[in-house]
């Protein structure tokens, strides 16, 4: 049975125990050395659900603010024992995490163990759907493109190395803790991404205001990818060629939509087509 | 003709010319006494167009980096010549502006002559589509509804006096300009809202994720409006009661989409429906 640790008192902003959350807002931790911040009851409870999944993310240490321990008790529950939880008053929790923006529920967690692209394209259902994204350098773009992935079902997210990292704090915080939940895998290029999915008997089409098909007319396929760019640019033309194409109707003489809005309209439209939502 | 009034050089970050200009972030102007900043190139050809129009949004001045002159001198013609431009260098434009994410591309606007709610409704063609909003508190929210709604062949933004402004800096600049060509107004209740678009012949939808109709099964009307609350708890009961209700079909178990992401989806659907896109 699941029970959560008993909670440790902080008493010194520098006990080496929480030493990984000092100053969180400064180091903006980015799941480099494989770690990453979760902000807020809401991705809390995400990162349990992570947790328990076994898929390679996992909680390494829990921060509250005292006051907050009554309310989350029922989420605490959900983590293993082994997971330290730790609380402080407001003024030894502020020196901790060096702002007041956390709401006083913070989690470190560990994304060491997650398996890479290739094995989670083969570790995929028979019937996938299955976001890509190349050179999407914006955090809040990252994680408006996984709570739009999730809300509408998406298997995975895959995404070429340029693309910034789906764990670092503020994109967590924007996916409401779907980046801890939705199995994805960040490597390599798009040109590599297409190639595997191809070989895995994905339809890939590529999102761009340009594209020759309608979204409303991409068929049904047990297996869909859909494939954005990054913002301003779109997608390289190389990519663009390589693949099928489908475009959002809007009125013209506008800038295009939000990636994530884009993506969020589109894998709407293919779930609904081909009924998973 | 238009043509653009000559460049004059700021060789003094107090000038009492561009003083509107000082420290535009830190006070982050807000419409407050009917002005607001407009940041960046594509921002400004939006302030150009919503000029030129004469719905109630003016230029008051512009303000740019020495070295992005020439790069917009076909963007300035735009402008009347009774808008001055002013340019600095780098050290003399930080000094004023007070950070560096402007891009060297800064003016200053009015709104105080836009038409009032009722007036603007009064003035809306016999087919419209209306996007209607309850209660946004954040500013990026606020701007992504007016790209959307921009994208999607809205003729007015209508939202109640708890919304928060349009026309604050970040907000403008997440819309990409919309919120300044893109009638809007904002005052009063939802429930006059409401009331005011039901006697204007309006067909009224409230977005919630326990909607009773699903957004792709909104009959087609020559006017809609779609309406959408607050973000966390969504249009409040007296008014989902006052009017049909629709959802966007998602993943259960999670958290509902973002409200912009939300508007988005279902204005997509509407202006299909409806043969405006």
């Amino acid at each position: 049975m699941i029970s959560a640790a008993p909670p440790i008192r902080i008493e010194d902003p520098s006990d080496s125990r929480i030493a990984a959350f000092l100053s969180i807002k400064e180091r903006d931790l980015t799941g480099r050395q494989g770690r990453f911040i979760a902000e807020g009851t809401v991705v809390l409870r995400m990162l349990a659900a992570a947790h328990r999944s076994g898929r390679g993310i996992t909680a390494e240490a829990i921060l509250l603010l005292e006051n907050r321990l009554a309310g989350v008790a029922e989420l605490l529950a959900q983590f293993p024992a082994d997971v330290p939880v730790f609380m402080a008053d407001a003024r030894v929790f502020d020196a901790i995490a060096g702002f007041n923006m956390h709401r006083g529920v913070l989690a470190l967690g560990r994304s060491d163990a997650m398996p890479a692209r290739d094995a989670l394209i083969a570790a995929l259902p028979a019937a996938s759907l299955v976001l890509a994204a190349c050179g999407i350098s914006n955090h809040d773009n990252m994680g408006s493109l996984f709570r739009n992935a999730a809300a509408f079902g998406v298997d995975a997210m895959l995404m070429d190395a340029s693309s910034c990292d789906p764990l670092y704090r503020k994109s967590i915080r924007v996916s409401v803790g779907s980046a801890l939940t939705l199995p994805f895998a960040r490597e390599g290029t798009a040109a590599e991404l297409i190639e595997r999915l191809r070989a895995a008997g994905f339809a890939i089409w590529g999102l761009s205001p340009r594209g020759e098909t309608d979204i409303t007319e991409i068929p049904p396929s047990p297996r869909t990818a859909l494939l954005v760019g990054a913002e301003g640019e779109g997608l390289p033309p190389p990519i663009l060629s390589a693949v099928r194409t489908a475009r959002i109707r809007q009125r013209p003489a506008l800038d295009s939509l939000n990636v994530a809005m884009a993506a969020g309209i589109a894998l709407y439209q293919v779930a609904s087509a081909n009924g998973r939502i």
